[in-house]
């Protein structure tokens, strides 16, 4: 508290991330990063940026991240001007929140799902209403037929897991011409049908993407958003009222290159998704339920350990997942898929403490 | 116009950055970067993070910079708690817009002054009041003698490149007890004196500093601000309701060695000055009015040729400089000091330019 700060600042309840521990040789598996390092093309991309003399930094990068936006909409057969990029989907869907889902009427998103949106709803002062998934945890778009100012949900939805099929997807985004839709797609690689097929049929609808996950850039913090040019300009002067050059040059060429690598993306995927079959066996074998995984994640609980207490017992390991002190969900563990070699030595940790608590 | 914006989309003036041009070798005198290029540390550290497999990028950066805010602490003398760092200096500015200057009383500014400010102002809806400045384009601070719920400026001042004396920052941040002043320093390091030392004593003084300029770092994006670990405090807050990681992994490892580098830093800069000394020598030469500048840039008018004209035909010959379309100020242009060749190759075409319309 202080005189100096202004009132927004007092109600904010900032967004809490993932704990980056500073260990020599964690097994993290608590913010969802993918255990596979980005393509060789991204590292020869981001050499060529630098150069010899690193004199191309001395420069602003190109504000509206031109050859980026290009190569991505080409990608996904977009047009350059249905394309946004900015600094990681957090930022992208902040801008999206200010320009496109803060209206009389109440913004409407699942009362399990990122923790991030009743922070973003707080910071800009927008009206929300929680819509409650059913209990094996699907979103059922049937409870979104309300009044609303915008619908807003990751599909695969966090930290379940669970994907929506397409179909479902546009029935909501057809059902509500009046608000727009922002299906927030950061785990879509894995498993799920991506909206962003329906883009050019519907005014309204906004796919945010993320490399962090399936591109294995993290590091790099880029996102994107996807929609009519009319959403996408939107973006763009909420961004050009707020920061001119998001992404630096660095990001801008490594993320280009990533978008070229398409053998590189489908082998890791490719490994994640087996992973995360071969992980949900080996907790099921545990004697947890865990819920069906469309994402680099398992959504988990155990049926007599408690997942706080679990949680706390691998850090003590150096194992970090995730877990949520939030309704419905305290009892569940959020396990990213790491390699087999880091979900083995879990699965054995975790056979270690249900034996010990057991005997 | 989009039945899908918000309000506050509607009411933006988005900020037009200087031109980027798609050239092979233009003489780009309008942004203010630094002619020569970063430090071989900052290559090497940027080489590092990256390293052989890109392994670090798959991952999250630290989402509060420690390392980076260490080091830059240490530079200047402060506890890390007094330190913020931010995509650019124009995102610290944004956070600091909405989290400490946004009250009930006005915002008050130089009506001439860097052009983002009444953008961040509409952004957030922040009533502001413009003061003007004196004929001579100075900032005469008895003028910012009014109830205010802060006060913003450069120093040295943006587009005029004319520096406050030290004393009279600390007379106006004294003066006003009960709102935060805010001294964007994107230019200090070219000649005025800096506010930071006067940080431990004045709780309501907040310091804003870019690698942009001084760093050869604008294709990087960091920003810093100084101040009360309370000020710190509340642009935390808000950084963390809007983007839990807006730095990545290679610009925070680039801008830390960056500071580890005085030699370069000192060496550069020197340069700089030199070549503004000299510039500022040649302009006058040719019947050009310099404001006396304490910045990498010079701000000059002639006595008989139209500044946008001046700019047009300049570009004609790939040669870059700033003209802004604004009351009292479209007869000058804003010149950034480059290498002395790019300088020679200006005041030559210059030359060329007014001995043609003069014959």
């Amino acid at each position: 508290m202080s005189l100096y700060w202004s009132d927004i600042v007092h109600r904010l309840s900032p967004y809490v991330p993932g704990e980056q521990p500073a260990l020599a040789h964690p097994v993290k598996l608590n913010t969802n990063e993918n255990p596979y390092p980005p393509s060789p093309a991204v590292l020869a991309a981001i050499r060529d940026e630098v150069g010899e003399t690193g004199e191309s930094l001395r420069r602003y990068p190109d504000p509206t991240a031109r050859k980026l936006r290009e190569t991505v909409a080409a990608y996904h057969g977009l047009a350059i001007e249905q394309v946004f990029a900015g600094n990681g989907s957090d930022e992208v869907l902040a801008m999206a929140f200010l320009a496109l889902l803060k209206h009389d009427r109440p913004l409407l998103f699942p009362d399990i799902t990122y923790s991030f949106y009743p922070t973003y709803a707080k910071l800009y002062d927008i009206v929300y209403q929680t819509v409650p998934l059913a209990d094996d945890f699907t979103i059922r778009i049937d409870d979104y037929a309300a009044p609303n100012g915008g619908i807003v949900f990751p599909n695969p939805n966090a930290p379940t897991g669970h994907a929506l099929p397409l179909a479902d997807i546009e029935k909501l985004v057809a059902a509500n011409p009046d608000s727009v839709v922002v299906i927030d797609e950061a785990y879509v690689d894995f498993g799920a049908q991506s909206a962003v097929s329906l883009i050019g049929r519907y005014p309204n609808l906004l796919v945010v993407h993320t490399v962090s996950k399936s591109r294995s850039l993290a590091g790099m913090r880029v996102g994107f958003a996807f929609g009519d040019a009319k959403l996408i300009d939107a973006l763009v002067r909420v961004k050009d009222s707020f920061n001119s050059y998001p992404l630096d040059r660095v990001a801008q060429a490594a993320v280009t290159a990533a978008y070229a690598d398409e053998a590189w993306f489908r082998d890791c995927r490719a490994k994640v998704i087996a992973g995360r079959e071969r992980l949900s066996a080996g907790l099921s074998a545990l004697g947890f339920d865990v819920v069906p995984s469309a994402a680099n994640f398992v959504f988990a609980r155990h049926e007599s350990h408690d997942a706080a207490t679990l949680s706390a017992r691998l850090r003590e390991k150096e194992i970090f997942v995730r877990h949520f002190k939030l309704p419905r969900i305290d009892q569940h563990l959020r396990i990213t898929i790491g390699t087999d070699a880091e979900c083995d030595t879990l699965l054995a940790a975790l056979r270690e403490l249900l034996d010990g608590s057991a005997a």
